[in-house]
Parts: C-alpha cells; structure tokens; sequence
C-alpha cells in the first residue's frame, strides 16, 4: 500500500489530522490499534477551548456539536468560604463548548467515512521503519498477515503507550515528568448537573471538581489517593464525599444516582522532546501529558493538529518544508505554556499529603487574590479559554 | 509614666505608626531594646510601594526621599535565555521608589526628635502586662533601672524575636510558615548599579538580583546554600558567581569593587495569628515575615501601620472602636496577599535542591508567559507596586 502520511492512532487527534489532510488534497491511512467500539468508549474530556471549536468547524465536523455542545460562559473556583466566578466571555468575549471527547470522535469517524478514508482497525505491531530517510514505511499485522505501507510522513498520534514516541532512539529523547501524589476518581451518573457551569472546588477536604456532558449527563469527580481502587468505592461512599467538598448551597440540591462509569486515573505533567524525527511528528498524548485541571488534554493535541496539518499541506502541496520545521518549536511553545496552567491550577486546587500548613494557606490566598483582582482572573480565563495557535 | 501608646521597637514601622500617632494628637513612648546606632547601621529593604510613600508624605517624612529617591518605573525578569521588562507605570499608573530602609529610618528619627518623642534605647527585658484588662502596663530596664509605663494600647513593632508575638499565649497562637531551602548572600558595594532598574535573575546557576540604593551605591544577591558562611565567600567568588547568573549583556558591563557589607539571611514565610491580643496590636515582622523576593517586608510593615494608626486615633479621639476591633482582620486580608506574592516570587525564581527536571521547566514557562502575556506581566505589577490599603 501507499499513502502520502500515516497516522498512527485513531483518536480524535489521529482523525482530525486526517480529516484536515485530506480536505486539504493528501490521502491518508489511519492505523488504530483497536476497534472502533473501544475508541469510543473512552470516556474522557470534555470542554473545547475555543480555538478547537473554530478547527473544528474548518474541518466541517462542527454542525452536530454547534447544536449539541453547550456553550459555557465561565466556571467557578471555590473553597470552603469563597466561591468565584471566571466570566470568560467578559474577560476575553470567547467562550469554551461543553462537548464530549466521545462526540467529537463520532463525529469525526462519520465525517472521515464520508471521505473514505482508510481507517484500519485492529493493527498491532505497529513498526515505523527508515523514518530518517527518504524511503520510509509502516508495517502492521492485521488478521495475521504482516502489511506494509510506503509514506512521506508519519504522524504519532497514538497517546503515551504508543509505538510513535518509542521509535525516536531514547539517548535522543529528553523527558520531564511530574507524578501527583493523587488520582481523580470519576464518576459519570444520568442525573441533572449540580451546577450550569464546571465548579473546581478546593476544600479542606480535598479537590471535587462538578462537571457536566449535557443536561441529563453529570461528570464528578473527587481527588484520591493511588492507592485506591474503583472497588473501594461504593455510589454512596463517592456522592458523599463529593458533597462535603462542593460549595454548600451547590451540595444541597445535588442531585445523585447511580453511577454508569466510574474509574480512576493518576495525574502527571510529562513531556518529550523532540517532537519530531526525520519524517515522524509527535501529536498530542504522544509526546505530553497534563493534568485533567484545567481541560488542556485534548484541546494540546488540536493545537498540535493545527500547525501540524498546515505544515504537511505545504510540504506536500507546495514543497514548502518551512512548516515541517518549525513544527516542534511552534508546537511546543504552546505546549510548555498550558503544562504551566495545568500545573498551577493542579497545584492550586488540591491536597498534597504531608503538606505543611501554609500551602493550605495559599491555595485559600490564591483563591482570595482571583476573587478580588480583575487581573488575576483575566489571565486565569485567557488561559481556560486558550491561548492564540 | 503615663502614655496613650507604648509602641515597642524603634524600626521604620513602630516610628512611622508613632509618627503618625502624634500627628494625630496622640501621645506615645517608643521603647528600643538597642541603640539608634543599630537600628541605623541594618541594611535592609530598598523598594517602597507607591502607598508607602504616599503614607511617608502623609507622616510629613516625603521630603528628602522625594529628593533623593529614585523612581523606577519597571523591573526585569530574566533565565539563561529570555529577559522580561516588567513596566510598572505603563501597566498599572504607579511607581515604586527606591529609597533604602536607612534613609527612611533616619528620616523617622529626625521628625521624632522634632516633636519632641520619647525614644527609650537599650530597654531591655520589657513585659508587657495585663493586656487583656483596661489597667495594662509595660515595663522595661533602663540602665539597671525598672521602669513602667501605664498605657492604653501597645503596638508590637518588635520584629521576628520581639516580645509582643510570645505575650500572646502560645496557645492562642497559630502559625504557618514556609523555610525555603537557601539564603540570600548580599553585598553593598559602591560602585555604578549593573542596571539603572532592578534584575529578578533566575539562571540555571541559581537566582541573583542586582539592585541599587542610589548611583553610585549597588546592592546585590545571590541565592546561596544556607550552610554557607560570609567568610566562605571572597569578593571575587561573589562577583563571578553574579556574572553567571546575571544576563550575559548586563553581566558584561558590570562594575565590581570591593564590598561595604556582606551577609548571608534566610528566607523565611511566616505568619502568626491573632495579630490582636486585649490592648496588644503586633505590626510587621513581630507578626509576620516574607522572604525578601518581591520587597514586601517593609512595606507590609507599613499597610499594617496605616490599618493601627488609623484605628487607635478613631478609638482615643472619638471613642470609636471600629476600627481597632477590625484591625487584625483588615491587616490580615492584605497581608495572605503579599504572602503569596513572595511566595510565588520565590518559588518561580529560585533552584530548589533535589528538585525534578519538571521544575525547572516551569519557571521557564512562568517567564515565557509574562513575557507574552500583557495581562500576566500587569497582574504581577499590581502586585509589586502594592495592592491597596
């Protein structure tokens, strides 16, 4: 088989890629270690910076989202005396969409079918072969057999577990890492959310955060320790903690169920670099991971799509190699700046054990500071919303 | 002896509060454990926010440091790579003054003696008697005499070690604190300043700062291991471990010369509360200390000042309690606020030991978004010329 770019990994941030080369003329195959099923049952994030939305909608998978998505116009920090608003659209006049990661692969599998694409399910043993030369090829095993694909490019768009990032010799790779001492323990339940908009809840507890998929669809979580396992909690063990960590009025008219997922996940900032090796680019999970504080995940990996997609046109297209590379710096400029917001607002927002007393103490200053400065919250909301591409 | 307040310790703050006391009609007694001549002969904080010298006009003590101050109008930021100017004025309307704690001392001193104060030197041993009744007294030891003083309010102005904080019960008492893992090595030096504004300089040698107490009067750090001695550091180890942290422009043009001064302190967050305590009031580092990252010690000194003085005037002229009733609370909000300010300051441009490749990355993108983000660089402005009164 030939192709113009492989892309390894068909999540939303592999998809999107696709769907942007191929709108822009080049031909692609998808290869996706799994079946299409498991892809979509991942439950992950679900707030868009606006900057995804706008991409989104260039790549015209914006229609269901634009009529589905709910459109939020800020957020709330709290502890256990304050409760803040971040107005994002007064503070910036955008907005963020509350539309599940889910969603946009549906959308974007139905959109990447209508191409044609070819989207192959299933394949294991991905092996990326002469990528710094100019005769480079994919190999995989699907049903069996071994198959091989000529390409120009390579995209590693296949998370933190992926063959894309192993590939690059690790004497050339440098890694920065931070493990949290803590996870977030999940819980999505068919109820009204407990709030319109997300509230990030620091109590002397610990974090809570109250989040939402549409009306009918609530997404908490609770800061807890590695340590435990989803078994350990029960529903009722999960809405009681997240009550004593949520603003009291917000408690009050909670509105629980039973779960219908539940999981936990640990938290780390990583990152490595270079991006790129030869012809294999590095895209989202790939190559850095936040912390869910802050929902810069997928709305990273867009980024990285966005100057990633724009460069192969132009080599491609054009033979215009100056995208190609710069792409590693102009990517990681803005990845090393949400890193900075996810951490902060990690930091600020929860419990690290053994703590001292007066880290208590500034998380409630920082919340204070944000409550009572315009400044303060302006950039907090200038990062929510994200930055320029 | 009879007075309406003792205030104890001779400091900027404790004179500035009595300054201002008497300006009001109040009469006071101010009891120093040392001589004026060590009070002068510290070299301590060189930057006033614009509320301190307004406060400093107001007390009638503007006049030489108008003359002889040096407004700055911004700062700079710096690493290995980036130098960000932060400008005050543009970004926030105001100045900070530089203008050393010794001027504004002897300033103090000055307009004491003309109003004829009693400054009681090397009183040692003072204790503070039933000050949660309405017949309170201090008394003190004045060459191998006891004294005491009858009294209505007394202001603890008496720094860190002082007696005012361990007259409250220490079990009353809470208090948090930060120790961060280095000291400051300063030298006085009179030679031209490295720059005409201060340099905040976060290199992968460690932190450094050039600052300046007039043109011909440099003073500069360097953050250095706390089980450092003085006599560990020659001149010219000072100097080149300077040149290396310092940007490699203003590293090239600097001026040595052989040091007036030198000393190695700690840095050191803390906060004790109540700052009341019946008739005791504890004003600046007695109840509070900030490492000097950010120049917030003195000035947090005098906001406390500005809180008391205004408090005991409405409470012996008018009777009215207000104020005095709502001291600690009012003190308190501002001072969380400049805690964390320093805190922040020192955590984003200081090498930690043992710390993860991680961190040093962070510090990297904090300068990276100040120097990018307009709302970033103005919402540390805001808070270097000093939130309000």
């Amino acid at each position: 088989m030939k192709t113009e770019v492989v892309i390894i990994g068909g999540g939303p941030s592999g998809l999107l890629l696709s769907q942007l080369l191929n709108r822009g003329g080049i031909d692609t195959v998808i290869l996706e270690r799994t079946s299409r099923k498991r892809v979509l049952d991942r439950i992950r994030a679900g707030v868009l910076e606006s900057g995804t939305v706008q991409l989104l909608r260039e790549a015209g998978v914006g229609d269901r989202m634009d009529r589905e998505g709910i459109p939020h116009e800020g957020c709330y920090l709290s502890d256990d005396d304050l409760m803040v608003r971040i107005n994002f659209h007064e503070l910036t006049g955008k907005k963020v969409m509350v539309y599940g990661q889910t969603e946009v692969t549906t959308d974007l599998y139905e959109a990447q079918d209508a191409m044609g694409t070819r989207i192959i399910h299933n394949a294991a043993d991905v092996v990326i072969n002469d990528v710094t030369t100019d005769a480079l090829y994919v190999e995989y095993t699907v049903d069996g057999a071994r198959q091989r694909i000529d390409c120009q490019f390579v995209a590693g768009c296949d998370g933190f577990h992926g063959v894309s990032r192993q590939t690059i010799p690790v004497d050339k790779r440098e890694e920065f890492e931070r493990v949290y001492p803590f996870g977030w323990l999940g819980v999505l339940s068919r109820t009204p959310p407990a709030n319109h908009e997300l509230i990030y809840a620091n109590s002397r507890h610990g974090f809570a955060l109250a989040s939402m998929r549409n009306e009918n669809l609530s997404r908490y979580y609770v800061q807890a320790p590695l340590t435990d396992k989803v078994e350990d909690w029960s529903d009722d063990r999960f809405w009681e903690t997240l009550k004593i960590r949520l603003p009291k009025e917000t408690a009050d008219t909670l509105v629980t169920g039973p779960s219908i997922e539940k999981s936990i996940a640990p938290l780390r900032s990583f990152v490595s670099e270079p991006l790129r090796w030869g012809s294999l680019f590095l895209v989202g999970d790939s190559a850095h991971i936040v912390p869910p504080t802050g929902a810069k995940g997928l709305n990273l990996a867009v980024s990285d799509v966005y100057y990633l997609h724009d460069a192969l046109i132009a080599a491609l297209k054009k033979g215009d190699r100056a995208g190609v590379d710069s792409y590693a710096e102009r990517a990681l400029a803005r990845i090393w700046k949400a890193m900075r917001f996810s951490w902060q607002m990690t930091t600020m927002l929860h419990q690290f054990d053994g703590e001292d007393s007066f880290a208590a103490q500034m998380r409630k200053a920082t919340l204070s500071h944000l409550s009572q400065s315009e400044t303060a919250r302006r950039d907090l909301a200038e990062n929510y919303i994200g930055l320029p591409f």
